[in-house]
């Protein structure tokens, strides 16, 4: 038989920590502020929301933080995922480069967002939290809590940006499947939704306001609490079990990446597959190049500023250091809508800020014009926000290419697209449409931020 | 950690063989006939259709066929796919058996089918070939096979059953990601398609008119051949690389199945997995029962007749002695599209008449019922085809329960249900329809034969 494509793990090699970063960056992050006092605010300040298992991994500096078994149990059902060598791809791009992918869309809903699903379920039933609220904005997330709260007994509520929940029902059906109540976002429910509502009843929604009204039902009730599906540090910290697994295998095909690449929204992706990595750098004077793939709409880590803005578009969160093109910017409806967020997570922020980690954006077209030419080699048609990595491996391999040196590519294929044909049907018919971000644009939104700058 | 879900094999474990079991039947199948002449014809009848190749295969009795090194290679894209014991649903279930399934819903298209594709495009290939034809009901055939010729490069003409090409516009963008030409059937580019419109303009089309349309095609052009997913001797060989898997597969849990069970629509996926537990009956005296899974609404099995059919619709294949509900029964439009289908492959009838086999039929009701504890339990969203298998697998554990004997069950989970999830919406909602199949009605279908009936 011809090389080896697949490579990969036994259960029993499903990693028992997650990696925290957080022990080994040199400039540790800077705070969380409350918005009223712009003072540091500490783990309590979080109570209301989230489960105290969660926010001690929030702030901890430790740099293993043990899995518990329930959780690797629970992972077990679909990890630990395989990793391929694209064999096809690299013979299309007729390329030394050698390109390794991650990938996570085997499970059960379909992309990464299970590996923090299920132990925020799992933290959150531990503390006798009946119900969990929170924002979805593709589905993806929504589909991956749903998955998780159904296991451990808990209900969900889940806000869904409206466009999203009138464009893509079958996510939504779902995430009924797996028993979740599911609320198109602007509603009704909360003071948030509808506040927006009374300034624009046909309001299509965004992330910033369905995490605004999930949050606001979080607050409102003792027994409910909030789940985040990227941006915050325990999300990032879960994640890690990719890169990890990622490790083991690139271990047995005797090989080592010079180039991480994964898509970029809130920062988990990215951080699931490339902090593993970083810490060889960090720890073992590796020089691994980590790059996160950003969209030309959105583009807070190329041309977003770093400075305190809050995580949510109505202003209810805590005040968090980051790359952000301000908490009002509205972004093209490009259709990876999960990476459609105005801002960075606080971990990727100061690993960008120090010049540890790389960006690179990239416009819709080329991502799928990247995603079909990968789905007619590799097999796999991936989701619209997984083409953003694959077209900076395509980029990387070219120039691998044209500098006639071979690197090792590893890229983290996060989910696939059978839920966004409708996006490929439109990429088909010449009807993407993405408009070219002014400088002014993101200006304007900015210039509205009143929150602390942080001095260079 | 607890107990293994997950049992894995290795690239170099793909099966190197497929297995014959036309070899070891004590009763080898009845000859095809010549319609005009109802005589039996050979190999050469079939090549304007097929490739020698594959001919070669239809009708040989070599216990094990080689698998070509190029097709090992490309099986190695997906293959070899996971098994899984079912540990959540039998603790659902609260029952005694060990439930365990082999999962192909991992495959590129989301199925079984491209065990097939794969080859079939290969041997077409070898021989020239420039464009296949097709048919598909709901979408998956049409897309594995899709997937397979764009690789090998060869133009694909798909003729897809015009209600589903209506209601399923994601499956044809998946087959027009991966280049092939899709055809809402009947259409006006073939006698056949003519035929039927001319009678009935609103035809919402039929597998069986889809087949007798890309037949057409194919006899009519010299450079092109035709293809089928199921039903022939040649495409259940192929997949009987499942049930060679899954024995190794069990080898390592130590285990035997007492039970296997797979959804039925022409024999395909039963005979992928249980061809090669049948040979260990043949041939080693174990007494492993396998159960084909069919829908009430189509019970060619448990309710159709042994006798000389067609194929197709219209009448322009072969006459095959198979187990039949007459070529122009026209089965209710239940969601699981891939089971509608009026007859069952030769090899299977022939096992089913000799009682080597068993066969159970299920109201799709019950079967989505068993499907939604499946994905709530295990987390994988059935394929409507897949909720057949868990039906019967789900009657047979509350039997070992109530019996007080622990057995151990193995099914084909043939795939996944992303692409299907309209038919979860009808069966939430509760519009699933499906009425009660009266023997009049068989009978008046099975009157209407005028093909040669085979002797008890």
């Amino acid at each position: 038989m011809a090389q080896q494509r697949k490579i990969t793990l036994s259960e029993s090699e499903i990693p028992e920590k997650w990696y925290n970063i957080a022990a080994d960056m040199p400039n540790k992050p800077l705070p969380p502020l409350n918005p009223a006092t712009n003072e540091p605010i500490g783990p309590d300040a979080l109570a209301p929301l989230f489960p105290m298992g969660l926010i001690q991994q929030e702030v901890s500096t430790e740099r293993w933080i043990e899995i518990p078994d329930e959780v690797r149990d629970a992972y077990s059902i679909w990890r630990p995922t395989p990793m391929y060598r694209a064999l096809e791809l690299e013979k299309a791009l007729d390329t030394p480069a050698k390109i390794y992918y991650k990938y996570e869309g085997i499970s059960p809903a379909g992309s990464h967002k299970p590996n923090t699903a299920i132990p925020q379920a799992w933290y959150n039933k531990q503390e006798g939290v009946k119900r969990i609220t929170t924002e979805t904005g593709a589905g993806q997330w929504g589909s991956a809590l749903s998955f998780a709260t159904q296991k451990f007994g808990i209900d969900l509520e889940v806000y869904m940006v409206k466009i999203s929940y009138e464009q893509k029902p079958y996510r939504k059906l779902m995430m009924n499947t797996w028993g979740a109540e599911v609320i198109p976002s602007p509603s009704t429910k909360t003071e948030a939704g509808r506040k927006i509502l009374a300034g624009d009843p046909d309001s299509p929604g965004s992330l910033g306001i369905a995490i605004s009204e999930a949050v606001e039902r979080a607050a409102m009730n003792e027994d409910t609490k909030y789940a985040l599906g990227s941006v915050l540090n325990h999300v990032l910290l879960h994640q890690t079990i990719i890169g990890q697994e990622a490790i083991k295998q690139l271990e047995k095909a005797g090989d080592l990446p010079d180039i991480v690449i994964a898509p970029f929204g809130g920062g988990s992706n990215f951080a699931g597959i490339a902090f593993p990595f970083l810490r060889l750098n960090l720890t073992e004077g590796k020089k691994i190049r980590a790059i996160a793939s950003e969209p030309a709409s959105c583009p807070k880590l190329t041309r977003g500023v770093f400075r305190y803005d809050f995580g949510d578009t109505v202003g209810m969160t805590p005040l968090l250091p980051m790359f952000t093109l301000g908490h009002n910017f509205v972004p093209d409806k490009i259709h990876a809508g999960g990476l459609r967020y105005h801002g960075a997570g606080v971990l990727v922020s100061q690993l960008l800020k120090d010049k540890l980690i790389e960006a690179k954006a990239h416009h819709q077209l080329e991502c799928f014009e990247a995603g079909v030419l990968f789905a007619k080699t590799e097999g796999i048609i991936p989701a619209p926000e997984a083409t953003h990595g694959i077209a900076t491996v395509v980029a990387e391999a070219k120039r691998a290419k044209e500098e006639g040196v071979s690197k090792t590519i590893l890229f983290n294929l996060c989910g696939h697209g059978h839920f966004d044909m409708s996006a490929y049907d439109a990429y088909f018919s010449g009807k993407l449409e993405e408009h070219e971000l002014t400088e002014a644009e993101i200006n304007s939104s900015l210039s509205e931020l009143t929150t602390p700058e942080i001095p260079a």
